[in-house]
């Protein structure tokens, strides 16, 4: 691995020094920002995230707060998810397109209230195309960053952790919901939800000077519970088949093709971008789709590029993420593939840099 | 240093092979993709390029490409910067401003034609913000991001390489225009252009196949001339007084506190977004700004976040970027300050995390 240059533009966080003392030892950059990749080795923090309660430095889900009277309207231009039904107290995740229906980000946003909304955005800087359009169309909102920090408990003690630190209402939280709970005399929202199939929460950290205090609260009460630093882990988001825009998907793909066509209710959500081009999609279907890869043989290396996936000398897909799982005893890999090999099972070549491998496709992940 | 994970998302360039043959030992992110920031040492690194030249990938610079009947409509809207009097065969360094005057951007415009136009971006989503807009406007535009990838050529023997690759009219390219020159049956965009004070070129490298074959031409070619990799040094160009977006200015600042009043005629740049905003700083003038400051002392650790600059007990700026300068036996620095402390030779503190040292504003970079 090379050596990550350290400057201002690559943003620290609230909880930075948290995560030093923790023995950080690698980081990937998210939104011009520092994102934690490993603590002891990535083997390990995936066994012990399984197994316990792991606290994640995510400030770099970085949110775009929308406010003002014409929020909603603005919120809904943005995404091809029907939002009428949503109320305030709930997240959803939202793929959002530009006009021709290609994605821009995959974040989920939050309902404060009728008129507030974040939107707890991927590696991309939403903030001006939202900005652009509310400009564009002269809507009356402000967008902007906050200085909103989320923090993640993930991992099967993640409810025990929460509740020695935010008292036990947390435990009633529902998947995608959020209550705002009291820390130090200041109400944070609380949300059940993580890029992690552990189970957990997300503390949308508001005010950098009660990141440290929140982190050290949560170490100092979950010392009972073999609490750790800790980050998305890369084995564990691949066999639970979290995508990760950029990896495993751009703005070439539309969210058909990465498996999200159930959260475009598009034909009832008027007034987003994207529109025509979807409703086509959606009749005709996708040509290629996100599918989970079975990579046989020893470990593969780190995938830092495209691995075209092969039927004889035909390319007819590629990997775009991929690690050894020790508790499927396989190479786990997420990748793109056409529907004329896509039916689970099919066997297809994947080139590696280590050379070709056999990889089965699979119609679900390891989870 | 810490490590960098690599993922796909952290996207390689057409010349990454080269750039790892060649033994770069350190990268930073910038728009998503990888940029070298260390072959043999910072140090090394700089005494080379100020004497001999350098092969830059700079592939982050990515571009914005405008096209269609609206194109000139749509960049002036973006800029400050009145666009009249600009001819193809032109580049342009453009503050790019929200609509309240706060930096977007700092790109460098390439005017292809009246209606087609490339941005080369500084480290944000500018294409989100132009796509945005034009969808706003409903302009008749193409926004996207083309298969184009610079490569720069810096250093005193520049055109001397650049001649042995490309012929002799190189040599006659005026600072900020471009040629389009002919390399294996391709024309490039040729820019004398590039992020170093020490005079180069920026070849605009249109299509990912020939990345490598140019990149060992200009090493075949250099043999002799002491060619090698190299990258935007950390040093040179704090002593340059190149400003760097993300670093030394962000959207909290308008272009006159960066000191890029020059380049904004807002006055008859008709139509730009910002305009009220910045008319109202260009009449009154910022109450801060970019200083280039001396750091007394022994050389100071990297700059990764802002150290506060001190006037007694009271703060009254920071410093972004700073380095030890071999040439100038100095700590060279980039800060804002404010107007009450911002005149040549005014003596305060800063902040460091080695503790605090004695801090002179100066007037002038070390150019």
């Amino acid at each position: 691995m090379a050596l990550l240059s350290p400057s201002r533009r690559l943003r620290r966080t609230p909880f930075s020094d948290g995560v030093e003392a923790s023995g950080v030892k690698a980081y990937t950059v998210y939104n011009h920002m520092l994102l934690p990749t490993v603590f002891r080795s990535i083997e390990e923090d995936y066994r012990h995230l399984k197994n316990a309660v792991q606290v994640w430095d995510v400030s770099v889900e970085r949110q775009v707060e929308v406010r003002g009277p014409d929020a909603g309207r603005l919120i809904q231009l943005l995404t091809p998810r029907d939002l009428r039904g949503m109320l305030p107290g709930q997240c959803y995740y939202m793929p959002i397109v530009d006009e021709t229906g290609g994605m821009l980000n995959d974040p989920v946003v939050v309902k404060l209230s009728e008129d507030r909304w974040w939107i707890s955005i991927a590696d991309s800087d939403l903030l001006y195309w939202v900005k652009g359009l509310a400009y564009g169309y002269r809507l009356d909102v402000l967008v902007d960053e906050p200085d909103v920090s989320p923090l993640a408990v993930q991992g099967p003690r993640a409810d025990d952790l929460m509740a020695a630190v935010f008292g036990d209402r947390v435990r009633d939280i529902r998947f995608f919901r959020f209550m705002q709970l009291e820390f130090q005399g200041r109400y944070l929202v609380v949300a059940r939800s993580g890029y992690s199939k552990q189970g957990g929460f997300e503390i949308y950290v508001e005010g950098a000077d009660i990141g440290m205090p929140l982190w050290n609260a949560l170490m100092e009460a979950g010392k009972d519970l073999d609490v750790r630093a800790g980050c998305p882990n890369a084995i564990e988001r691949v066999e639970g088949g979290l995508l990760s825009y950029g990896n495993d998907m751009t703005d070439d793909n539309t969210p058909h093709e990465c498996g999200l066509g159930k959260f475009c209710t598009t034909q009832t959500a008027i007034g987003c971008i994207g529109r025509d081009a979807l409703l086509r999609v959606a009749k005709e279907g996708p040509v290629k789709q996100i599918r989970a890869i079975s990579i046989q043989g020893e470990p593969v290396p780190v995938c830092d590029r495209y691995w075209p996936l092969m039927s004889k000398d035909k390319v007819v897909g590629r990997v775009s993420s991929a690690a050894w799982s020790p508790d499927f005893s396989t190479n786990v890999a997420i990748g793109m593939v056409r529907m004329t090999h896509w039916d689970d099972g099919t066997e297809l070549l994947v080139d590696t840099p280590d050379g070709p491998r056999t990889a089965i496709v699979k119609e679900k992940f390891w989870i």
